[in-house]
């Protein structure tokens, strides 16, 4: 059955899933490519940016594959998709990612502001929605037909869909890091009343992979 | 050079160094023995607790062993000691423990209400200390010697020691567990701004441990 899945979401020993501060030099804010250290190293991402190499075989190169798997549809927060905050000033931003994004699928971006979908290479397609979470999570799940649907983030992105208990499954990749300031994941979020356990454990030189689901 | 830990602190994955509504029967709080399963385990806890057995040489029962060792005084948050709040109404209650606790040192109780030290056996004895974390500390340090002094909770006791700044290694048990509810160890403070890094990562079975040290 298609599930609705967060899936290679790095978050620091003190909790945070993004630094503070993102901007155009900084997509993950200050100090948010310390949580995806665990990632960079992978054949899976090496691969995802047309580069050679990389570490396969691997608990993290498994878990860097499985977060780009059998999706059928992405969501991604405003923020996720760029810095550009406010209406659209004009096409021109066309996400972090260049030509050809890492997606394949359709992708939903949460917006307040009004925009034509943009056709990407590779089978991504960005459609802008308005009407909030769970428009954006119908729209994505009859895209995403027998596909699982991922929500990308941002870190407020998964935290509206946590609580609204839309999310059957989290992947979540706990790094040796202290951010000390950024985005928390789960403050304030009852993961165990919203009935979540931890059914799968990993453990690399970079990250504790751990599994949630409902 | 003696130094202030803290040490076999264990975490909830969601940050939780402890449960709810702690009292007589649920000492750690609701759900709290949960974040303590590595440790339960270990030849270092049975033998504290006068039972045989137990494993030994694995990095549970390392970290368990270094959680007891070379330290000349400890010092406990008044919930750390027991149930009772307000004036003590007599020298009833002598903490969780039975007549021999653990410490085997100096043990200072933070407390707002003043009670005649309480000499125990195998070397514990339990002073009171109505004049904060400060004063608590000269008097365990002066106690200690050379050795170390081990800020042992609870969570809150921790807390304010590492607000003040006067933590200088933190061993942390973060365990695949979530409490969903509980006492939170990390909120509000920024430990990379306290100047904490993480120093030391090794997992086992039932917990990732870490040690942050300045």
């Amino acid at each position: 059955m298609s599930k609705v899945r967060v899936a290679g979401f790095g978050v620091s020993l003190d909790g945070f899933g993004a630094g503070i501060e993102q901007s155009l030099e900084d997509p993950l804010g200050k100090r948010g490519p310390e949580i995806f250290q665990w990632f960079f190293h992978t054949k899976t991402f090496c691969s995802m940016h047309g580069k050679e190499g990389g570490t396969t075989g691997d608990v993290d190169d498994m878990f860097a594959q499985r977060s780009m798997e059998n999706f059928g549809a992405f969501i991604l927060g405003r923020n996720m998709f760029g810095p550009v905050r406010g209406p659209w000033p004009d096409d021109s931003w066309k996400g972090w990612w260049g030509d050809d994004p890492p997606y394949h699928a359709p992708t939903f971006v949460l917006t307040h502001y009004e925009r034509e979908p943009l056709v990407m290479e590779g089978g991504t397609t960005f459609h802008f929605v308005m009407g909030g979470i769970e428009e954006a999570l119908v729209l994505a799940k009859k895209a995403a037909g027998s596909k699982d649907v991922r929500i990308g983030g941002g870190v407020d992105t998964v935290r509206q869909y946590l609580r609204a208990g839309l999310i059957d499954s989290l992947h979540i990749a706990s790094v040796p890091v202290l951010l000390g300031q950024g985005e928390l994941l789960f403050d304030g979020l009852d993961l165990h009343a919203l009935g979540f356990s931890i059914t799968e454990r990993q453990t690399s030189e970079y990250a504790t992979h751990l599994v949630l689901e409902k």
